[in-house]
């Protein structure tokens, strides 16, 4: 089997990350599915972004996690990954930062509530931070636990992962998804900027509201729904 | 009829609004009016900033929006600019970013006061927030009654638009206008260095207090009064 | 006479204000002094940066300010700089910018306190803010009396213009000096970046305490007085 | 003996600290040791870091501070890297700095806290804050003395400059070091990174308190320990 095009889509996507500012020196990693082989392709472990290329780029069981192809060791973070993979299925590409502003959210385990129409547009409603890892979850399986709690926030807060396609993890930082390693990319992207923003915002007041509910809808339906109408589609 | 200079000023204020840093991904847009033609010329919707050309800058009439010129839909944000251009009757140029300072205080919904001449010089006063609009105004019309609320808040704040040509709609962001579709983009950059300025102002100084109307009247009427001895003319 | 190096010397300056980030727009401007000649020369008022040559700088009178060389308008702050030049003796360059937190600090009106060795390097202590200028001193000579309010802060306050090369008027930003033009873009730049530290220390401990007299006499004596021994000379 | 590699290793660490944004106008330098050779090399004093060569580095003795090689004086901070050199046995990287973020917490005198992942990936708890330095210390042989109440700090406090590899000099800004001349600029944008989000952090909430041991011991032993399964080693 080859996978090419995946692993070029998944290196283009690490490339990004660091080309939007997101990540600084090794912080990052992105990876895409391809539900129909079953798999996942995803950075490579602690390799520096200038010598990545597609062919270095490590491809995974998603169901097991098994290295099907690469000569190298996948990202430390692949077990998170492959979890979402897992529970959130129709999403074929995540990425992970430690971007500025998302991990100030992550530290201060405060939730990034909807404040304006910039993040009404991506996400449908405040990105929620997890709770802590509990030691036990720490000590074994850590990386593994680390998509378990954020499964559980989705799960336990009644969250779509389609309508939402980020999370914070406390005292971490940001894993962002999307239909497609570029789509994830592009929330990561947003997150960012609304959680910059929104930062800026509850200083100027700290009493800021959430924006309605009608104009939460109207925008992200208008890009989202099956009526939307915008774009040149 | 032929667009063709209308349209390239067009395409260069919308570049140039990505390269003054006022805009991240496609959240953005310019428009140009041609009053003589009736016409308005803005940018394509969702089209990435890479792929803009003068010649995909749509033209559409100013009374009623309908497209005259151009194979692409119009932005969104269309019938919002219609409504400037129209009540705001000696506009040329529109630009709606969502730049970050300047959303951060839409998002505050407070008004950005006047609080150096920095702001003076562009601006003379504080530049406005709209209130939220209300869901029926949401549901039908979204875009064109965005800029009814604009005009509202001014005719109602007895504003002149010629005197302050910008303001923040709540909870989305700043729109903001001028004689030419360049003097539009010099404006928003302005707005967002000012809303950045005075953001770090309150933080200094809770109770930081406006300029006075003297100097306010000196810095604004010193280059744009009927005696200003501001640059070569 | 020909003022062939003086006006490279100050071109260059008003170049090297925008490439530190210290002017957005048209937002700023250097003279530079030849006080044999008896003359300043000066940024041209309201021209683009990019239109900036060395022969069309300004050459005006230190005492009378009149146009010596040179055949555009002066900036519009000549008078400011003219009062600098006359009132403190030796100093050969003035830079006057709107950059973003020096600004913050005029605007919150608020003397940026001498917090660490970045500053003790380059200012013997807090920097000033002026007071407000009053009605008669802005209708009437307004670019000369933002000087006259500059030298007044420094004699009252005994502060000594060779050892605190620079200052903050009050709801407007920087004025700052230095023996050349190259070195009050120097100072310029140090003003910027101990404003933007001052202000997140403030942020951090809203009680944070100047720094000793020990420690600022030995780091600004250390590059300054008769006994330094900083670089190579 | 011929020190070219080190003076390489050290003139590319001097170029790294201004290309990762740590270092404006003059302000820092960076050195490494060759243990086996008993010197350190050092950027010279005061020379811009466009004019910086291997050749101009500075080669001194670890024991004595004498220029063994090498025709420029030393920066005017050599003592203080020597006493880290002496103290801390076996670092061979020392970077010093003004960067922004970390001068201001030196400047607040509050220790960085350990508030999130990226933190403990790179440093094993709480950066800490020297207490401020007494009139005679600075007085005379103040950058010995420097280094003294570092040493100190890490001493009384009961840290190990192996896992905490950096320190806030208070009211001055941070000194950091590594194995490596290159570990210790790494280590130092780490600091600088975590120290804007930390800031960022309390802002939003003021009661963020550190990660729990078990998270901050998975992270740094990921990375450090000695059952280390990060990278590809």
């Amino acid at each position: 089997m080859d996978f090419e095009l995946l692993k070029k889509a998944v290196w283009q996507a690490n490339l990004d990350i660091v080309k939007r500012g997101l990540v600084e020196l090794t912080w990052g990693n992105a990876s895409g599915a391809d539900r129909d082989a079953g798999v996942m392709a995803i950075k490579p472990s602690g390799v520096g972004y200038d010598d990545l290329r597609p062919d270095n780029m490590v491809v995974v069981s998603l169901a097991t996690g098994e290295v099907i192809d690469g000569s190298l060791r996948p990202s430390s973070d692949t077990p998170t990954h492959l979890v979402l993979y897992q529970e959130f299925g129709r999403i074929g590409g995540v990425v992970h930062t430690h971007s500025n502003a998302a991990v100030s959210w992550a530290q201060a385990e405060r939730d990034v509530p909807c404040l304006g129409t910039t993040h009404a547009d991506h996400f449908y409603g405040a990105i929620p931070v997890t709770r802590r890892m509990r030691e036990e979850e720490i000590m074994d399986a850590y990386e593994h636990n680390t998509g378990v709690v954020i499964v559980e926030r989705f799960r336990e807060g009644h969250i779509d992962p389609g309508q939402i396609p980020g999370v914070l993890v406390a005292c971490h930082g940001p894993f962002v998804w999307g239909e497609t390693p570029a789509s994830a990319v592009k929330n990561a992207t947003v997150l960012e900027s609304v959680a910059r923003m929104a930062f800026q915002t509850y200083m100027l007041n700290s009493k800021a509201a959430p924006i309605d509910q009608a104009l939460l809808d109207k925008h992200h339906l208008r890009k989202h729904g099956t009526e939307s109408y915008y774009g040149q589609d």
